[in-house]
């Protein structure tokens, strides 16, 4: 028996279910990750949720055998109700009772979070927030997620749904966007609108986010001037939310912040030319430092509790 | 004697500084307002603002003389500190330690707020927002300015400067900005931009934002376009900060919410189009209730402190 006290934790995207055991020094254990079931039925992905959680109890000795199991959802999420509001990449999952019948199913108690949001929380733990009090987490990947810290506590608003700072307004007659809006930062500063604005500019159809990154590392101008693009686009964005928040730090996480040394310039200047100088001169902008654990961490810790 | 118990409150803009006595229920004595000093200097300003003052206690029975003063004031503040950042309308106060030199001329203990959050905490208290927990102030005057609630305490950021939601980008392209940005908000829902729409489209040189308003009531398109840009812009500012922060209600101060009835329509439409369908449903939009008295109010609040 170890003198840790360990958590199940999971988060589930549009694509990959993953897992760990996680102790409450954020130490990561019996990592697991299977592929989100694309059937769209909820049982399903409720199965596929519980196998790798029992996968992941099974590795730990009877004397860590977790009580609880925090969880990470694509989805809007009233977690102080365990309720799903929608999710546009999971939507087997809207308004049903997963926290409640994962709970029944493993025997443990279950606390479900959106994963932007799960993410800010694990970044704020042990990650690139750690030793500020207010932070704004901004997670670029397929989409564009956020979570802010406010004063120490994850901010979520009165249902939860607070931090979609990938729909803020960056282009008021701009591309349409999923959430049914148009212009939003996700159509200028995402993965798929990197790959939208290579199309449109320089590169054949079956391009990814990644071959763009190594086209403007090797020069090509018209796929520099997309991360010039991005990093602009941000800017526009947090501005605002600097003007509005006055935070310490803004994180960027997701896969699109392996990019961070061709757009984070023309994020600051953005930033310096449009916030206040105040708050502008105050606001540390960082790479977040957990990666693709964030999500994990963050629903492990919301797992630990406040005590923990 | 009676027993409530008084507190004296200012609020000092560039063009007047209004004070009154104001008690703990809310109740405002000895109103009284002079012209703010044109000339700049800084000592002048003080002495305006303290013989306002003295005034406003000479007026109360000695046994209600007030022992603290809260100031609201057209500038950025980090009241925790009791300094002054920056003010475009009354630049005499850059980095000037007001609230201590109020204080000591006194003999009062002074608490220094921004005018934007200071409304904010007024409707908090005693109007629009006082039944919710989490709300956004927005004033549309001569400027847009605002004020957050979150979690029932105000919420000022790092150094005391959150809350500019009148420098949310809504035009990335747009009118250059007194802030130095360009595409503000401001730039679109204050009473200036209301004046410079009508002399774009209509109007001569002399128009006031009162005349937009009664040349639209008597069915001028081009004055009603005016309010629906307003209630546009607004739309595309505030639902960005719906996104952001999931709050309860809105409310909008400031003189050109006189306007209400014209812009709140299109305001209205913009916020379901472009905002998430939870917290579009979710939030409220509504006309703040104190008036040209929020920022006193809220300034007295604070001098109340939280156990007034």
């Amino acid at each position: 028996m170890t003198d840790k006290n360990w958590v199940l934790a999971g988060d589930v995207g549009g694509t990959n279910v993953k897992f760990a055991a996680v102790a409450n020094d954020g130490t990561l254990l019996h990592r697991l990750s299977i592929p989100t079931p694309r059937s769209h039925v909820v049982t399903e992905l409720e199965n596929a949720i519980a196998g790798a959680a029992e996968e992941c109890i099974a590795a730990l000795p009877d004397s860590d055998r977790p009580k609880r199991f925090g969880l990470a959802l694509a989805a809007l999420v009233n977690g102080r109700e365990g309720k799903i509001l929608s999710s546009p990449n999971l939507p087997e999952l809207n308004g049903q009772p997963l926290a409640e019948r994962l709970a029944a199913k493993l025997g443990l108690e279950v606390v479900i979070e959106n994963d932007a949001t799960a993410a800010a929380i694990g970044e704020d733990w042990i990650g690139a927030t750690a030793d500020v009090d207010t932070s704004v987490f901004v997670t670029l990947g397929t989409g564009v997620g956020g979570g802010l810290i406010i004063d120490g506590k994850p901010f979520r608003g009165i249902d939860g749904t607070a931090g979609e700072i990938g729909h803020i307004c960056v282009e008021p007659e701009g591309h349409d966007c999923g959430c049914g809006s148009h212009g939003c930062l996700e159509q200028y500063a995402s993965g798929t609108a990197i790959v939208r604005m290579a199309k449109e500019s320089y590169a054949a159809s079956d391009i990814t986010s990644a071959a763009v990154y190594a086209d403007a590392k090797a020069g090509n101008a018209a796929a520099l001037e997309i991360f010039n693009h991005v990093g602009r686009y941000l800017g526009i964005g947090l501005a605002g939310v600097v003007n509005l928040l006055n935070p310490e730090m803004i994180a960027v996480g997701g896969g699109v912040a392996g990019s961070w040394d061709l757009f984070s310039g023309p994020f600051r200047s953005e930033i310096d030319a449009r916030a206040f100088k105040h708050p502008a001169e105050r606001v540390r902008l960082v790479k977040a430092t957990l990666g693709e654990s964030a999500g994990i961490l963050g629903a492990a810790r919301l797992a630990l509790g406040p005590d923990h």
